[in-house]
């Protein structure tokens, strides 16, 4: 069983909703079965890069909040964070371009670290004091997760490495109709919305994997020779 | 979309159909857009680790085949190999348990170095004087394809690591029908046994790509908290 999970680096419900999925498949008896597969979406794709802001002054100039229910909301999320264990940083968060990050995450992929990767840029931005806006930073987190440091160091400074990754992944999600994160795809059949419970996601993987569709493919191409264990290798006779 | 590709080293007619899918592949105009995943297959599931034998010898006293009509065989598939400009030894080619080289490419496939192993793996045992069932030649391919040779070594020393996703992968051929290799399956919804032309892979997936469902994706739990592109981070309100 495979699940897709598109999300953002600067989606606080995506580094909680990343753990309270991580708790369910924990859970979940056919774990060992499950692929998980890492999506981009960024919540501002129009931000310029390099332009970051606080997250406080972005929810007052452009949602309109006051300064105090900015700062609720903030505390809302922190709390939630730490009732899952997790470290939330309560000042000086900052937002920006998250598309040097997506990229890099697609590098990660393609090497086998994503899920580490991920895991070092959430922390980094939520609960440490670190801007992963800064190329430095995320060079950091690269090698940290286990990447080349020169690999990652060619994938931030060339702006097309892995981009049409990253915008395939956002075509998909719209395609998907997802228009929020974080949004998990279980075989492309269920889809769970935000940071639901664990429960949740237990239940929903219980359902994909006992719904799991017979497989029935279509044949394209006639006979061609191939190797099967009860005879040795068949050239078919025209 | 995505391809995945059944198959075993010790079949040569899957390095073979490896190339001709590669060739229709490069033909295709979403080719970018088309992941390759490379799946467990083992022809001889019950052969007992360290047993070798010649491969025209398994020919004549498993297959029952005259030693001429044996070496017919390797000829015609020696001569599709060169076809396709791929090496092909013509005589001491050797068979054995694959088990071995299946949990490792699954290891490189965990490292993104799948397709690299795979590569050289084909080409050592079907064009040159490696065996493919020699722990130190699969060592020293594991590191030519960017893996960690410590980690290699561990995997090897291990009997179990991996041991499952070799497992799975062919549980998985038997669900969708497989019962020979190379079988290439297109995004769950096509299949392909053996190794066409290249052009019925380019069609393949042509019509793989035209025909890709709208889906629709089944909803599980409520709402829950998540964070938009048209808003902040949203709580919903119980």
């Amino acid at each position: 069983m495979r699940v897709e999970i598109w999300s953002d680096i600067a989606c606080p419900w995506c580094y909680i909703g990343k753990v309270r999925f991580e708790k369910g498949l924990a859970e979940f008896a056919h774990r060992d079965q499950v692929e998980v597969v890492h999506r981009s979406f960024e919540l501002e794709p129009g931000r310029a890069k390099g332009k970051t802001e606080q997250v406080i002054d972005v929810l007052v100039a452009k949602y309109g909040r006051t300064r105090e229910e900015a700062a609720a909301m903030v505390a809302d999320v922190a709390a939630n964070a730490q009732a899952e264990g997790l470290g939330y940083r309560s000042e000086g968060q900052e937002t920006g371009s998250t598309f040097d990050i997506h990229r890099l995450l697609h590098l990660a992929k393609a090497r086998g670290r994503q899920d580490e990767l991920l895991t070092l840029a959430y922390r980094a931005n939520f609960a440490e004091e670190r801007s992963v806006f800064d190329e430095d930073v995320l060079l950091a987190l690269a090698a940290e997760a286990g990447l080349d440091a020169d690999e990652a160091r060619a994938v931030l400074a060339d702006p097309e490495a892995y981009a049409d990754e990253v915008r395939a992944d956002e075509r998909e999600a719209s395609e998907l109709g997802a228009n929020a994160v974080p949004f998990f795809v279980l075989d492309r059949r269920y889809g769970i919305s935000g940071g639901q419970p664990s429960e949740v996601f237990v239940q929903a993987l219980e359902q994909a994997w006992k719904d799991r569709p017979v497989t029935t493919l279509a044949t394209v191409g006639g006979d061609a020779a191939a190797c099967g264990p009860d005879g040795a290798c068949e050239v078919p006779k025209g």
